[in-house]
C-alpha cells in the first residue's frame, strides 16, 4: 500500500460544494491518508478569501474599531459551508465561539495576534472537513498541529519549520485513523501559534509528506496541470505533464506563479514526487514534479519572465587586469543591502542586474557615489526597464540548436536582445529585453518550442 | 599640412630591399614627418630576428661563453643592409664598435644589461635608415630617445611611459628636419636604457603620435589589412577596412594576434586614428582604426577565439538569497592570486571562468577547499577545455537578429554552445564551447557574417 499526502488549496474549499469534491477525492483512494487543507478561498472573482477577512478582523481589533461586520461575514461563510454539508448547528457554535475568543486575545504583540487569528481559516476548514467525513461514516480525525508537534521558529508571519518537526510528525504514518490537518501554521517552542509565509499550506503538506515519507505529495489546485507559459500571456499554452524539481525552481524564479518552489522544498529535499492536480477535474493527468523526467523529446518545459529589473553598467579600460575589481563592486552592492541577480561581464565592462524596486533613489545615489570614488569607472550608467525571460529545460544546454531556435524566434518577433546568459545554469537560458517586449517575447519563445508544426 | 607618424615593423626592415621600400614610402608623402623603426626582422621563415640574435649575444656574455659567433651573425645582417643600401664602410664600423662596447658593458644587473643590448637593433635600423635618406639627399635626422626625452619607468624589459615624455617629445612636431626614431626603448630617469615589453616599437610610435598630436599614426606591417578572422583558421577571411578602438580592443582580447591593442593605447587615448598598412603593398587600402566608423552595414567586424579556459562551477540551493555569496567567492579567487574572465550566474549556480594555465593543481586544491568550507556548495566541479569565441562589432547588440545569425551558424555546424554571454559589452557576444570545436565555430561565425550570399 502506498502512502499519499494530499493538500487542497483555497479554491478547493471555497464552498460546501467544493468540500464535497474534496471529500470525494479523499475517499476515492484509500492511500490518501493525510489531507492538508487551506482556508476557504474565493468562490468567484469578486469574492474575498477567508484569510483576508480574518486579517481584517484582527486589524479592526488592533485599530480599536468595531469588528462586528467582518465577524458576521466570516461566520456567514462558514454557516454556508456547514449548512451545505448538512453538519449539526454545534459546528457553527464552536466556530463562532473560537473566533470570538481569539479576537478578544492578547494584542500586546501585533504580528503574533494577527497570526493567531488568520490561522483560523485553516483550522475551521480542517475541523469541518473531518466532521463531514465522519458524519458520512469514514474514519477521519482532525489533528491539531500543536499536538502533532509541528514546531516552527518563533517568527510570526514568516515562521520556518524546525528539524525536530519531522521526527514529531513521523508517527502520523502509522495512525489508525486517516487525518485531516490544517495548513499554514504551527507552534513555536514557546507555545505561541505562528504562521508560515503566505501560501504556507503548501509548506505544511510538503513537511508532512517528507515526515511520513509519502510515496507522493498530491497538491490539488484549480488547474489541470502546469502550463509551459502564463495563460494570461499565451493564448493556449502547452500542458506540461512532467517536470523536474530543478525545472520547477528555475521557472518559479523566472516569474511562474503556479507554485512557490520554496514551499515545496521539504518534499523536494526528501525526493518525494509532487503531483499537481485539479480538484475540479480529478481525472486530468496533472503535472508530476520529481527528481528526473523521462520525456527526452521536450527540451524546454517552460518559458517565464519578470519585468522591472535594472542594470548598473560600468566600463573601465583594463578592468579585467585589476584584481579584485568585481569583488569590490559586489561588496559595495552588498553593503548597500542590495541583492543582485546576475553580473554579466566583458573585457572592460560589468553590469550588475538588480530588482528595480530595491534600488531606491537614496540607495542609488549612495551606490553610484561609492562606485565612482572607489572604482573610478570610465563610464557608469543605470539602465532601467529590463525584463528577464527564461526558457527552462533540464539538460537543454547540452542539446545543439536550442539557442538558435530561441534567438531566431525572438528576432523574428522583432525583440531586441540586450542580454543573453547561458551556461551559468545547466537548465535555462536567460534573455534580457525591454519591459515592453516581454509578452511578445514569451509568446515567441512558447511558439518556438511548443507549437506543433 | 597634416602631420603623420609612421612606424615600420621588423619585416619592413628585414633587408636592404625592405629599407628601400620604407624610404620610398617615407618620401612619398611629405606629411610623414616622424618615422619609427623596429629592428630588422625575419627575411623568410627560417630566418632569425636581429632582436633575438642580440638577446643571444647578451646571454652568451652573461653565461661567460664566447659571443664571437653570434656577434659575427649580427654584423653580417647589418653588413648586408649597409652594402645593399650602398652606405659607406664607416656605418659598419660604427655599428661594430657600439655592439662590442655594449657587450663589454656592466653586467651586474642582468635585465638591465640585456635591455641595453637588445635595443641596439632599433638603434641601428634608425641610424642606417637616416643615413640612407641623407645620402639620397633628403633632410632626415636620427633622433636619440634619450635626447628627445622618452622617459620610462625603471622596469627593464617591461618599462612603461612616464607622463612627462609627452611634453618632452612635443617639440619634435616643429623640428626643422624630418625624423627617424628607434622604437622599443627609452630611458629611465636614472639614465639607464630600458626597453618596452616585446612589440614595443608600436608603443614608441603611439607615444610619438600622441605627443606631437599627429593626424594619423600609420602602422606599416606586412599585411594588407586586418582580417575578420585568423587566416590560419578561415581560408579567405574578409578584409576589414575600418574598425573602432573598442572593436580592436575586444578582438585583441579574444585572441586576435594582428595587433596588441595595449601598444596602441597612447594613440587611442589621444584619439589619433591608427592606419594599419602594408609596406610591401602601400597602395592597398589598409585598415583605419578610429573612435567611430561609418560602415553601418557591417554589424560584425571580426571573430576570434582563445582556447584552454576552465570553469569553476558551483551550485547551491537558494544561493541568490545569500547576500555576499558571489563576493565571497570572488574574494577566494582573488586571494589565490587568480584573475577571472567572467562569472556567469543563474539562480542557484555560478561559474568562474579562468585561464586554465593559471589554475595549477596546488591553487586548485586550495581554492576548492576554501570554497567547500566557506561557501558549502551543494555541487562543486571544475570543467576544463573551454574555448571562448567572440564576435565583435560596435552597437551590434542594438541590432535585432545578430544572436540569431550567430547561434544559427553554430548549430548548423554542430557546435554545442555551453555558454553565451551577451550584454555585458555593447560590442561583443561571447560563446563558450569545447576547445575542439573552436576552429569549426570560427569558420561558421565568419561564414555567417561575411560570406556573400
Amino acid at each position: 500500500m502506498a502512502l499519499k499526502v494530499c493538500k487542497f488549496g483555497g479554491t478547493s474549499l471555497a464552498s460546501a460544494e467544493q468540500f464535497r469534491k474534496v471529500a470525494q477525492i479523499a475517499l476515492a483512494d484509500s492511500d490518501r491518508k493525510i489531507v492538508v487543507v487551506s482556508a476557504p478561498g474565493k468562490r468567484n472573482k469578486p469574492d474575498t478569501k477567508v484569510t483576508d477577512m480574518l486579517i481584517a478582523y484582527a486589524e479592526a481589533f488592533l485599530a480599536g474599531q468595531g469588528a462586528e461586520e467582518v465577524q458576521a461575514s466570516i461566520l456567514e461563510r462558514f454557516a454556508g459551508i456547514i449548512e451545505g454539508l448538512e453538519l449539526p448547528k454545534d459546528e457553527y457554535d464552536t466556530i463562532a465561539r473560537i473566533l470570538t475568543a481569539r479576537g478578544a486575545g492578547d494584542r500586546s504583540h501585533r504580528a503574533r495576534y494577527i497570526d493567531s487569528i488568520k490561522a483560523l481559516g485553516e483550522e475551521f476548514s480542517a475541523r469541518l472537513l473531518a466532521a463531514f467525513l465522519r458524519k458520512e461514516g469514514h474514519d477521519f480525525i482532525y489533528v491539531d498541529p500543536k499536538e502533532a508537534g509541528l514546531v516552527l521558529s518563533d517568527e510570526p508571519g514568516n515562521a520556518q519549520v524546525l528539524p525536530e518537526s519531522y521526527d514529531n510528525l513521523r508517527p502520523l504514518r502509522d495512525s489508525e485513523h486517516r487525518i485531516i490537518f490544517p495548513g499554514f501554521y504551527g507552534y513555536a517552542a514557546s507555545g505561541n501559534l505562528v504562521a508560515f509565509p503566505r501560501g504556507g499550506s503548501d509548506i505544511t503538506g510538503a513537511i508532512l509528506a517528507a515526515a511520513v515519507q509519502a510515496d507522493v505529495y498530491e497538491n490539488f489546485t484549480d488547474v489541470d496541470n502546469v502550463f509551459a507559459a502564463d495563460p494570461r500571456i499565451v493564448d493556449v499554452p502547452a500542458a506540461i505533464h512532467e517536470m523536474t524539481y530543478s525545472e520547477m525552481r528555475e521557472l518559479s524564479y523566472a516569474g511562474f506563479s503556479v507554485l512557490h518552489d520554496e514551499a515545496l522544498q521539504p518534499a523536494f529535499n526528501a525526493k518525494i514526487p509532487v503531483h499537481i492536480r485539479n480538484t475540479n477535474n480529478p481525472e486530468s493527468r496533472g503535472t508530476l514534479i520529481s527528481l528526473e523526467r523521462n520525456n527526452d523529446e521536450l527540451p524546454v518545459v517552460g518559458v517565464a519572465g519578470s519585468s522591472d529589473f535594472c542594470a548598473i553598467f560600468l566600463s573601465k579600460y583594463l578592468m579585467n587586469r585589476e584584481k579584485g575589481f568585481g569583488r569590490r563592486l559586489l561588496q559595495i552592492i552588498e553593503e548597500a543591502g542590495l541583492s543582485y541577480e546576475h553580473t554579466p561581464s566583458g573585457i572592460d565592462h560589468i553590469s550588475v542586474i538588480i530588482k528595480q524596486s530595491t534600488l531606491t533613489p537614496e540607495i542609488e545615489t549612495l551606490v553610484l557615489e561609492r562606485i565612482r570614488s572607489e572604482l573610478q569607472p570610465d563610464k557608469l550608467i543605470v539602465r532601467r526597464g529590463i525584463a528577464l525571460i527564461m526558457i527552462v529545460g533540464d539538460g537543454m544546454t547540452k542539446q545543439i540548436g536550442i539557442a538558435k531556435r530561441a534567438t531566431g524566434a525572438l528576432a523574428d518577433s522583432q525583440v531586441n536582445l540586450e542580454m543573453i546568459n547561458q551556461g551559468a545554469s545547466e537548465n535555462s537560458i536567460m534573455f534580457g529585453i525591454q519591459n515592453d517586449d516581454m509578452n511578445k517575447a514569451i509568446v515567441a519563445l512558447h511558439g518556438a518550442f511548443f507549437n506543433k508544426k
